[in-house]
């Protein structure tokens, strides 16, 4: 069986772990020399947010969600035992004692390797999320872009 | 390198956004012409609860268990942020403003467009969920009929 | 569209519907013949704790997340409704009572039906666990490992 050598990841969850799994599988794929494509939707999104605070203008429920939603992937908290935030950094010093990339340098290296980042536009219109908060490089592109690719490649997850 | 057009989605979550997610794409693939098959197996079988109390013989466990899950679309929480309900609410009000469609809308809409709607038999016998509560248009099938689909398709997710 | 008969899921979570819902697919797929390999990654090394302490020499942060993290496929709750514990005891119950196979069944069902377990070293030493605690019979390996096989697969979950 012939198989394509590309291959799709839908970032839905905003959690640090789930966002590290995702990365991983991106990073080694883009190493080994594959075509990957990740689409960044819902909490998914917070993982490409600035960490500083943007000047936008926003809705009132638009504010409250920007408020309430993590700012970037040094804010992310762990899917499980994440206890307030206290899970998560105990991850990032164990991670960080043990060496493992952290997830900033994961997405730093997955743009570098010429991994495609898409953020979904319906889901930054329903967050209430606009492009300059979000950091450099993206694409930006709905549904049907997501489909076009995933027809194309042999390995597609939804994490 | 020839792709099947085939997609299949399970739909593990009984969760509100990621219900909408596996929705969008089901919608999105179907209007492009594409024979999708989405399989809803333990929390997920609550997107498919019909919203009024249907009377059926239940043990007690499925009782309590029937009591405790949403029944239907519009009962669904957020799998974030949902804080008893209310996340959802601000949530459904938000999509509502930007005139996204309902969970309810993307249902009936799939229906509509020819998706295929397996509820899993295994599930339903474990929840104590019976057919008569859930909605009409749907087929009932287990891991094999699942297996059978996707070795056909070129689109497998797990939500 | 030929389709190869080999299968790769990711168990990321370590939950226990979530588990059951991987092995029943695993098991399916493998009783139809096919080659499936399954990655146990993050919390979904947990299913493969051997449930009595092992002694082994770790850290202190490491120690910690032992004692924190469910020692085994009988310690794992439930993704929702778990309730402390009470959810993922009355679905016990109430598989019991359907005589659904229980999670530790299916974990020996896969093994004897050939299909391929592999523990992500990576995540193995970040969560501190070592090979002595996890059950007999199983690979060790990283990202790479999975991609080779991804790759030759017609479906690849991520649960």
């Amino acid at each position: 069986m012939v198989q394509s050598n590309k291959k799709t990841i839908i970032m839905f969850s905003g959690d640090l772990d789930k966002a590290m799994a995702g990365f991983i599988i991106a990073n080694g794929a883009a190493a080994m020399g594959d075509d990957v494509t990740m689409f960044f939707t819902f909490w998914g999104l917070n993982i490409l947010r600035k960490p500083e605070n943007v000047p936008v203008k926003k809705g009132f429920l638009e504010k409250i969600f920007g408020w309430m939603m993590p700012r970037g992937a040094e804010k992310l908290g762990l899917s499980k035992m994440n206890f307030w935030g206290m899970g998560a950094v105990m991850m990032k010093k164990i991670m960080g004692d043990k060496q493992v990339n952290t997830l900033p340098e994961l997405i730093a290296s997955a743009q570098a390797l010429g991994v495609k980042m898409v953020a979904c536009t319906m889901s930054m219109d329903v967050m209430g999320i606009k492009e300059e908060e979000l950091i450099p490089g993206l694409e930006f592109a709905g549904v049907a872009t997501y489909l076009g690719e995933a027809d194309q490649a042999g390995v597609n997850l939804f994490i």
